[in-house]
């Protein structure tokens, strides 16, 4: 679980300001039998349950890309995993009762700016048999705590086995369309793309993948690791997308990989721990890390390009000095 | 109140990996007559009292220097307001007993690592007279729950009215010495200097200082931002540094001053409120807002240079358009 306050943030605009949840309200409208405005407390009202999840960012491993999007150059540090509590937004959905017509159910923020010259509320959308999955969830709190602010406080979706793009903060407004959704956020930014010319894949699952905790003492300004010689035992986490399990990790040293001891498994959308004993020798060493997901999935040795900077599963490598 | 996650961090090495307080211990020694291991039980059964303190990274603001150090490359984000519960310091200081050699008072973290070629914990020293003022303080607790990891946790020190750097996280050991501390953090980074061959001044207490919260909506990019024409409530924060009240704010409209009405105090460490109106006519505009502490300290014009990047107390600005 990753502490309040080290959860990665990616926030397009600013974080609303919201002093209380007693106001806020929830529409849905559009291809639907009965459109309504929701309370907090009609939600609550409603089943709930907690899943422990790991989001990512879709830019995760930007910095790696050369030449880089202009956007956040994230090492590895976007991603993390906390215990969201919510209600399946099924329930909602099913009392609206979406219709045949309906082609995409679409969730917007109260967070709002420009974005290539668009002016936009935050919005993503999902086909309606994903956002009927028991899974999706309308969250109000984290870690057992109510919603930070900059979490989406008092309310938000969360969509397991995606990048974090999906799971959009400060909910208010769902609307169902009868044509595929063509906003800002889902059409412009969250797509892969191999250059400007390429109409692209839109960005959804997380893909497998792994990190290592570096071991030993960090330099301030390189970050380069010094370790002192002997049994180290080197742990670091792994995860895949769509709740697919992670199969197998292998833990990496100057190229050569023996397979890493996965931890318990912490539920279909949570990173699992993983461990392995290294016998470090003095000199210089690169330590690595890859995952395979039991769809076969596997991490490559080379970061996949994309134009955007998204997706970036590429197996971590931590470079490391022995004394 | 800064919300938990949204408060600065400047960690120079890792964040300490620690479980649980039961195990931690606090070592006095050095120049004092009765050196002693204290337990957290031991500390917390000392009086304790609470604050509201702002601490601000010296660095911040660092991102407006050219040349810049190759560091931290902050903005205006490298400072929050915290309620911090602890023990003040000097409780310990007089049952260890202090002896007549005694020039300074270091303090040390768990947190360990390389700068400049110097392996070092983490340490920063201050005057006897200094560490025994009644709100220097051994904190177990922030906004009324343990410290967060990246906080410090178990124990930490806390020294209001200076910047961020004198307030050691992960404390375990206090030692007192009988010449001047020359750790690598209390003489070769903190420091002011004009040029690599000037001796400098220490970094220590914040400067008068205020940031205005930026109104309107925001470019992804650029952050530039929108506002719309007519009345605008514009908001901010002042602070200053030992406990030197704030005196006035002034707001700024493309160079014309106006002085804020300044908010509640809330106590002599923490940031003050402040608040201005604004009638924004359609066009190009920048505000800005400039404190003066009741000392006579006023925020400059221009960023003061500095070689480390430290201390940037100039007016904060910022670019709007107005439709």
């Amino acid at each position: 679980m990753t502490p309040a306050g080290l959860h990665y943030l990616l926030i397009h605009f600013d974080v609303p300001f919201v002093t209380s949840a007693d106001h806020w309200t929830l529409d849905i409208a559009g291809c639907v039998s009965t459109p309504k405005r929701w309370t907090m407390a009609d939600i609550r009202a409603l089943p709930q349950k907690t899943l422990r999840v790991t989001l990512e960012c879709a830019g995760n491993g930007r910095a790696k890309f050369s030449p880089r999007l202009v956007s956040q150059p994230w090492e590895n540090g976007a991603v993390g995993t906390a215990e969201w509590t919510g209600t399946p937004l099924r329930h909602v959905l099913e009392q609206a009762g979406i219709t045949d017509k309906a082609v995409d159910v679409v969730f917007y923020g109260t967070d709002r700016g420009f974005d290539g010259g668009s002016e936009h509320n935050y919005g993503r959308s999902l086909k309606p048999d994903a956002a009927m999955s028991e899974d999706v969830l309308l969250v109000q709190a984290m870690n057992g705590q109510p919603l930070l602010p900059q979490h989406g406080f008092p309310l938000r979706l969360l969509v397991p086995g995606w990048f974090g793009m999906a799971s959009v903060k400060w909910l208010n407004r769902i609307e169902v369309i009868d044509t595929p959704f063509q906003g800002h956020q889902q059409v412009k930014t969250y797509v892969y793309r191999k250059d400007s010319n390429d109409k692209g894949i839109p960005v959804s699952h997380l893909r497998v993948k792994s990190l290592l905790v570096p071991p030993g003492i960090p330099d301030w300004y390189t970050r380069r690791r010094l370790v002192e010689h002997g049994t180290v035992e080197v742990t670091g986490r792994a995860w895949s997308g769509a709740g697919v399990p992670i199969a197998k990790v292998e833990f990496g040293v100057d190229g050569h990989w023996q397979d890493a001891t996965l931890d318990t498994e912490a539920g279909p959308y949570a990173w699992r721990g993983w461990r392995a004993t290294w016998q470090a020798t003095p000199g210089e060493h690169e330590l690595s890390c890859r995952a395979t997901d039991t769809a076969g999935n596997v991490q490559p040795l080379e970061t996949p390009w994309d134009m955007g900077g998204f997706g970036n599963n590429v197996v971590h490598r931590v470079a490391v000095t022995v004394r």
